[in-house]
């Protein structure tokens, strides 16, 4: 029976603290977060350096993230089954609905961005495939978190950050839009995560009915919801206690979730799953 | 002094045979390829597989490269300081050109794509950030091999094959074509890479003018050469022994050319690089 290999497991974390926060360390700081003596954080920099993971600064000689992780970053990107049958529909969702959309799958504790079809306006986007989510406040992320059992063990068992007001983050209202979204089969988010956005998702099932992914659109709330007043209007009137009305009480445009939904059932169907 | 670690350097090993050719591979395959008994293999995959590098198919069993990858290539762009200065750049060339455009930074053995601006034509384009250009045939490899001496070394000691009955393969044709990119200060490809594509880059410089980066256009033959039927009918014209002639005897539009070494220059200014 293999083990797994310590060295590895150190390099993994290496790249994961260089990934968030500071992003650029030298050699004593990545050592004292990582608790080790500084000849083996020396060996493992000077080994992903090496293979192209890490790249250091000539003038601080501070480290930072490797060109190679984007080049093997790009390759799981080409063999991504869900991804490649979805890039037709998310173009056609994106020109139907004038917003620009988003693919995403379940990765460590968020919804990672798969594939970002810019809204097509001619306005300057930046491009976020490969960026993460949070579970419980996204479109996305409900979306998997109500169909997909991994997900929603991540999305209960971990913090539920406040992003704004309507953040809905106790644990029973949270249940409460798992149970809406798998009842009604998709999912929004009415500021819960960005002000002023607002975002509708449903997911997406393989051959064996599984949820593998899920597709949504964001876009300004006075878009995507049916009333802009209302929408509006209900920041900050959610009753406490009642936030799992903020989905229920915000009318999102009928015919964008039908749109959304239409694309979720094709990409689905391309993958196999069957009709009904 | 620290050595470097053989299981890590395995690991990377195993990443990059994912990363090419088959793409899903059984344990049989990698442990083979890799002349590692099988046990070795399945320790390593089954770390990497822990860490999220690697993901295994549930129905075949086949290994491939995981979502990890993904979302730390692209931390890796978020703090590309090359990148974020010429964000802005290139999408003014973009628009002004009306052609794709495209970053490279040397990587390996080649070019790699760090930021790609699609031509503002509304039609379907594949992004190819994270994708790998080839040194010897390329307008953004040719000028990286003739500014940056590592970027010499590989494309005159790797090898140069063959993509177009154009390309440039002889090493001394090869180096004629180096010394007038140096000499003029940009370089081109006329269907050296892609029958039908050309392309116009130049070389971007740091505060201690140091060539760190390459930014070009690219776009249909007919659209970035000067004389279209010129432009044609010099394929398959060009004397042997002259192959390098092929960007001196068909014309760049100048406009195009002058438009490439402006976003270059105002790239390199931001870098810190001086005007003259």
């Amino acid at each position: 029976m293999a083990r797994t290999i310590q060295s590895l497991e150190r390099a993994a974390a290496v790249l994961r603290l260089l990934a968030g926060g500071e992003r650029r360390l030298g050699l004593s700081d990545i050592a004292s977060s990582m608790e080790l003596p500084k000849g083996t954080a020396h060996g493992l920099l000077r080994t992903l350096q090496q293979e192209g993971f890490v790249e250091q600064d000539g003038a601080t000689g501070k480290y930072q993230l490797g060109a190679e992780l984007l080049r093997l970053g790009t390759s799981y990107l080409d063999v991504h089954e869900l991804r490649s049958r979805a890039l037709v529909w998310a173009d056609d969702l994106a020109r139907s609905s004038g917003e620009s959309v988003y693919l995403g799958v379940l990765h460590q504790q968020g919804v990672l961005i798969v594939h970002h079809v810019f809204r097509p306006d001619n306005s300057r986007q930046v491009l976020e495939v490969g960026a993460m989510q949070p579970l419980h406040s996204t479109a996305l992320g409900k979306v998997l978190s109500a169909f997909d059992p991994v997900a929603h063990s991540e999305a209960v068992d971990g913090e539920r950050r406040r992003f704004t007001e309507r953040t809905i983050t106790a644990l029973d209202e949270f249940e409460d839009v798992l149970e809406l979204t798998r009842a009604r089969g998709w999912a929004a988010d009415v500021e819960e995560t960005w002000e002023g956005l607002a975002s509708i998702a449903a997911p997406i099932r393989d051959r064996r009915r599984m949820p593998v992914g899920a597709v949504g659109v964001t876009g300004a709330v006075e878009r995507v919801c049916e009333d802009v007043a209302a929408a509006a209007g209900v920041v900050g009137a959610v009753p406490p206690g009642n936030a799992s009305g903020a989905a229920a009480e915000v009318e999102l445009r009928p015919l964008l979730v039908a749109a959304v939904r239409d694309c979720a059932r094709a990409v689905s169907r391309d993958l196999g799953a069957r009709r009904f």
